[in-house]
């Protein structure tokens, strides 16, 4: 039993009641389960908003932790809410951060796209733990209201687009960056290891001249870095926040300083240089900075495709096809054909890619419609950049650690291709012309002979020159990509 | 205890047992939780694809029980397969079907490309559900084997596009056309209700020639009955299924007559006119069937959009915008303004839209991935099919119910903004021009005056012809949509 | 000299003059080139609109000369219209149809959404050809005006999307469908001719079973057949117009019967099966029909990038890739290194599938920013799906042309790959079971031995079993694409 | 008459030939119009590529003039090139980048995905040039040979990439840039003289609280200024180019340091701080730059799309919608409805927008289809990126000049709508609490009364209360967007 008014610090997470309780809001009363925190407009949208299975994600519930903190400890230091109420507040948002609140996010994605739904969530959840802690009474807004306490000083329309921010920021830092730089990594290592490995290369997929696998494979590491890179430049615009500027950007009905202060106290509680943002009519206004983070991430996308597909074809075979590198077998390949070995990882990293650069499509259009005051499409954006995030870090660990790892050459393979090549015939161009050069090589397809032989027959190159000049190890420059 | 080797019939679903249980496969010995029935090959995708959290549709796989016991039936006809493993094999497709081993099928749809995977995990649960029938040891594929009985003259690349087409028309048939159905006839049913009521039109957002209500909303009726006619016939290319073609379309390992065989027993089984595919090499080299299913559901998106933001847009307000509608008041609208209702169903349906033309984006993007004998992007555009046939159908039910249902007319601001439109002047065009008319329009915009003020005060036509000429009522023609 | 209200049937298209002429429209006078039949709101929509190079597709407005002149006829039918002026706006038609006047179509696809300009740009120059014709004074709208005579009954917003259909009309009609239609016999006739060659197939790129080059290349006709057959099922919409609804879809200034008149007349003058839509609301708010012909373009591309891939793989080489085809050698491919034959008619193929389909988004986009009565982003979908069937048609026309009709197959080179595949062991399955059949695969793919070899090794069959079972000939079943 | 070997300075651009001209190059010889410079190469591509009017846009071929200037300089430098030759080439190119040769370019973008064949298109101008320029016969290869000495040291796969960024750098920065200042600068302007005009905000279109029409207008010029900053940082990554990687990046047959000096001598040649691409491998193989540069148009269109729709919107009307902007009337709106103004500026841009996304959606596609040593997607992406920087800058200018500068505001309609407006409610919040006020605004609403009417009358609040509280002149903060 706790002493009213005080918070019972040791009060588990959790409502030990069955059946239903009542709760209200402006419009009435509203019934809901009685073991959980939410409230009437949690239980408004989840009847009103029945479409799918897709939850708002969790990460942008728990993002709202910070935010909501922030903002009730800039208000008690403004004297706009009492210190217990500060403190009850407080505690149940480190709960929400913590993931300890998870159970009680029950909406979903496709419902008002402001997300005040979602927000209200948020303020009713965190209200009813406060006056839990406080040991009020659930579902009396008292000591501790939703709107009137919770969400003090702030509205959907500046919070949600903070939340996304934060959530994205959070996601990109704990997964997705981690993974990118890693997969770069251990391609760079594969490309340093082979960086003397002379192969034939290729363009509009025909046989061309010559380069080392590190140089092939030091393309799709600096691909990745390119990314990566821009991945970051784009995270740089999420550190600007709304909050503060509450329903049109005016920041009615918040103090004077209030954004300034809570961005410096979610940077405080995040140890993120988290700023406000310069104009809060363009930040409530239109989805601009997170449009920008789904184009970075379609850039990945980009990025991985290309990777993932030269692998699976330089992987082609094994006897059949292109051959030069082995992947590990990771699972029988086929249900009818015994011994099959299939680029299984490459083609799951490809599904992702794609579904990630249409996850791009929604988002841009979504970006497109804002009116006026507010881009009212934002849970649809907030969902689909988090899963993206998700899906191309796992994505990326998936490949890394099942496919990139243990893929080894098949140097035999390597050599007899090369040294069929008839493009080595380029090396001849500076001293015999393009034109002599090119009825060489002709010769030898239509023959089916050596370069070296047709060079020679043809009279324009001696065999001490034509072995001097067409040496595939000189012909690849000076290093893994430096050449 | 059962007798060996004859079915128990009424031994319920489920395994009890804790721990963990020996599977294998070609490539040796996996444990696999005991309580479940998949076996090596699903345990497998398990540890090398833990990318997202997003399964295989369920739909999918249930699907997958129709084939499975078609396949079994037809191979035990032909005397492939022993009388009592079809028969446990059927019950276990039965039970599949049902729903009832709906909690082992654990796999991602970021996997193998053929969908080999989920295959198998049909085929190992399966199996081991028909072993525990018929008194077997789970584990043992004794004496009923993943690949060798359950799988018998197919293969993934035959049966993942089968399944696809199965779980797809069962989702259109029971989710999306009669919901699509059910909001056209409410809009309808709207539509003859306003027939009478006169209002003004709009193009490029300015006033224009009057229509009446009931004319306004049977567009929307039409959109969505075109749309669903095209999406009819998206379907009917669904009823061809790949099934036969076995793994790379030549039939291989299947006994003669076995396509068009399977494909009776599934048109048996499901009461759907299912046909073999004419061409198996087309139907599993493309996913182009799918693709133009997708390219349907994104029609239907189109015109959901139009509709949704119609109505947001002429239910703006309450003062200072359109305000012809009045939408039904579901929940508080704002978190920060008291008393604000939201158009939140339109800008649900708005997203699902938005959603469902970037899943367009994707399925178009897998589908020109084939590659000569199969195209691997399956289970993403299978995923995605399915989960925008779902929110698409669940979004149109949402809005029917909680919007259009209880949407009014605010007919005095109608009747208010109808009689003030300065391009009631259109009538007088076939009397006195065209460019006479526009300098009557335009002194009444510069003078703030009435139409009628400045059409007389002009000279060019009498009180007497201008109002027996412009009458709202007798420009907007003569019906519903038959004007 | 021509006798005043009498058609000079002799005169020439032109105008002898030079600088400039003055025309007026409501808002006043305008200079325009002496030399040209525009008149006044044409020269502002060239003041007011110049942004970029991108003309208004001429289709556009040749079709145009169709539903004017048949508006005329209707018209003049109901005693709206002298005569003399539908027979001189008849004669202006019809030289507009012809394309003799496509030198007096400036205007931009950046202009109004609804096309006003270019309605107003064809009944400026269909009035001063008339004009000229009946010997008036160009620039007088006397006799035939362009708003009063030849817009007559009309309005942009019924005509624009009727000339839209028709100009796709005649283009799939002319243009694409035939080419369409030739690509698919070509490979089919390939496909025929190469029924026999038996070789390895590729699934996930890896070996697999074997099938014949004519089923390979049976499954592009059909993939050519299906999107086809599915772009006339998206041309069968079009048929339906919207000419008659006017302004708003009600018909106002149109007389009683109008819209089934001028349709019928327009089917009379194309010959085409054109009826008049059954809700103008709906065909004059939306571009459903369009979107969804833009959709059956972007399937159409969708199989074009997976036939022209395939051949690019399946040519790659010479030496160092599959190998298995022969492209015909059109150009030297390469700047620097000579000799180089690439698959240049591919890559521009994929490049027009690309494009179509990035087109395709921008008219999905414009298909759902419909708002109330008119969908006014009209412009942008014309231009590109006209300019998406051009480049569609004269693409195939090309790849057929300059590397279909010249592929050759490297038959040595197919039987030598095809007898190296390990998965011609799947046909052991039915006698030795999967598991069996996977360890001999992995054997000779581990021991780099002959599948036979490891085949009698294992004990598991016999040296005339192995013979008699693994037959790549009797493994592809029995035809080119009944297999 | 030239003296041979020495360039005759006052030999003007152009040959006085007609009929035509034998050229040859590796395959034989091709006959050409004699009066253009192109050879035998250029006329094998018009006659294999004749796919639709697009032509290589011409500002990537002037682009080419300054690579292959600073080629021939650094070859000369190096001794690979004699100084004559070297002469003539570069006067050919200062003919070339002054757009004196547009004539002779007259190849598609549908052509070999490596752009070779406008590769060749350049050498062979500059080569006939040159030699024409040094009294040489016109095909004869000699003094000056398109691949040997034009070609020099180069490789289609290294210069066409690098053209690609000249040029798209070119377009940007005379283009698109500029006009994104200004269009920003005139917003800012008029969002700083209305930012005292206080009006009713919205969101989700529904009435919402207060602010000033500059604050909503300083939203947009941050959008602008937001999406012009990505822009230049998208255009950083072009600085670096390709050329010195030669055929695959190993910078074969291009002698050591010519990377470097190649690009320093552009660097000096356009005053740009050109370098060289760290990782040549990478920059021929991939896209990602430009599609990188794609993705910041694209940010742009969504941008744009926001305010012209906004425009378009609160310029609704004139009696019938919003009303609070008055655009100016550029031209006749309508063929049917006299006196009628559209928004036409904003539906161009609209337009316009839509084209940018989808050329965007064709060029990530392009992106990520590079397979090993080269992205073979290059045309489609060169032309749509130029494309898209030009139509977007000249519809921000049209948009600006004939939108926007003379836009006005209704500052009547202003003032009635914002008093109107129940939202100011809000102000009461902090007062009265968020439920009460609720009461009062939809009492107001049932009531049809005004907020002071039902607050007073409820209790909560005295007159005098109210009055001080809900001022909407205070309830907008601080100024423009300080908000």
């Amino acid at each position: 039993m706790t002493d009213k008014g005080r918070i019972d610090h040791d009060l588990p997470v959790g409502i030990e009641s069955m059946g239903e309780r009542v709760e209200f809001d402006s419009m009435g009363e509203v019934r809901v389960p009685a073991d959980r925190y939410w409230g009437a407009q949690t239980a408004r949208s989840l009847e009103h908003f029945a479409i799918g299975d897709d939850r708002m994600p969790i990460e942008l519930c728990r993002a709202y932790g910070y935010l909501k903190k922030a903002s009730a400890i800039v208000n008690a230091r403004q004297g706009l809410l009492p210190q217990e109420k500060c403190e009850a507040i407080a505690m149940a948002c480190d709960e929400l951060v913590a993931g300890e609140l998870d159970d009680h996010f029950p909406l979903r994605v496709w419902q008002t796209g402001s997300g005040t739904q979602t927000n209200m969530n948020v303020n009713e959840v965190i209200a009813n733990r406060a006056i839990q802690l406080l040991g009020g009474e659930l579902g009396s807004q008292t000591p501790v209201a939703p709107n009137d306490d919770v969400n003090k000083s702030q509205s959907s329309n500046d919070t949600f687009p903070t939340a996304m921010h934060l959530a994205m920021i959070g996601a990109l830092d704990a997964q997705l960056l981690p993974e990118l730089e890693e997969l770069a990594e251990v391609i760079e290592r594969k490309a340093c290891q082979w960086k003397d490995v002379t192969k034939i290369g290729r363009t509009h997929l025909q046989d061309a001249v010559p380069l080392s696998v590190g140089q092939e494979w030091s393309a799709w590491a600096e691909a990745l870095r390119v990314a990566a890179c821009d991945l970051s430049h784009a995270r740089e615009a999420l550190l600007e926040i709304a909050l503060g500027g509450t329903a049109v950007g005016t920041g009615l009905n918040a103090p004077d300083g209030f954004a300034e202060d809570v961005a410096a106290e979610i940077a405080r509680l995040t140890r993120l240089p988290i700023r406000t943002a310069p104009n809060k009519f363009h930040a409530q206004a239109t989805l601009d900075a997170t449009v920008r983070l789904s184009a970075a991430l379609r850039g990945v996308s980009v990025a991985l495709i290309k990777i993932a597909n030269d692998v699976r074809w330089l992987a082609s075979g094994p006897r059949c096809g292109i051959g030069e590198l082995k992947l590990p077998q990771n699972e029988p390949g086929s249900s009818i054909m015994p011994g099959k070995v299939n680029p299984t990882q490459s083609e799951a990293l490809l599904m992702v890619a794609m579904q990630v650069i249409g996850h791009d499509t929604a988002n841009a259009m979504a970006g497109s419609w804002g009116n006026l005051q507010l881009n009212a499409m934002r849970p649809v954006i907030a969902a689909n950049v988090l899963h993206s995030i998700r899906i191309l870090a796992d994505g990326c660990a998936s490949f890394r650690t099942h496919a990139i790892d243990g893929t080894e050459l098949d140097k035999e393979r390597i050599a007899s291709l090369r040294e069929q090549s008839l493009m080595l015939v380029t090396a001849l161009v500076p001293e015999i012309g393009y034109i002599d050069a090119a009825h060489i090589a002709e010769a030898a397809d239509a023959n089916g002979t050596t370069l070296r032989e047709e060079a020679i027959a043809s009279g324009k190159v001696s065999a001490e020159d034509y072995d001097r000049i067409v040496r595939p190890v000189t012909m690849i420059g000076h290093g893994v990509a430096g050449a």
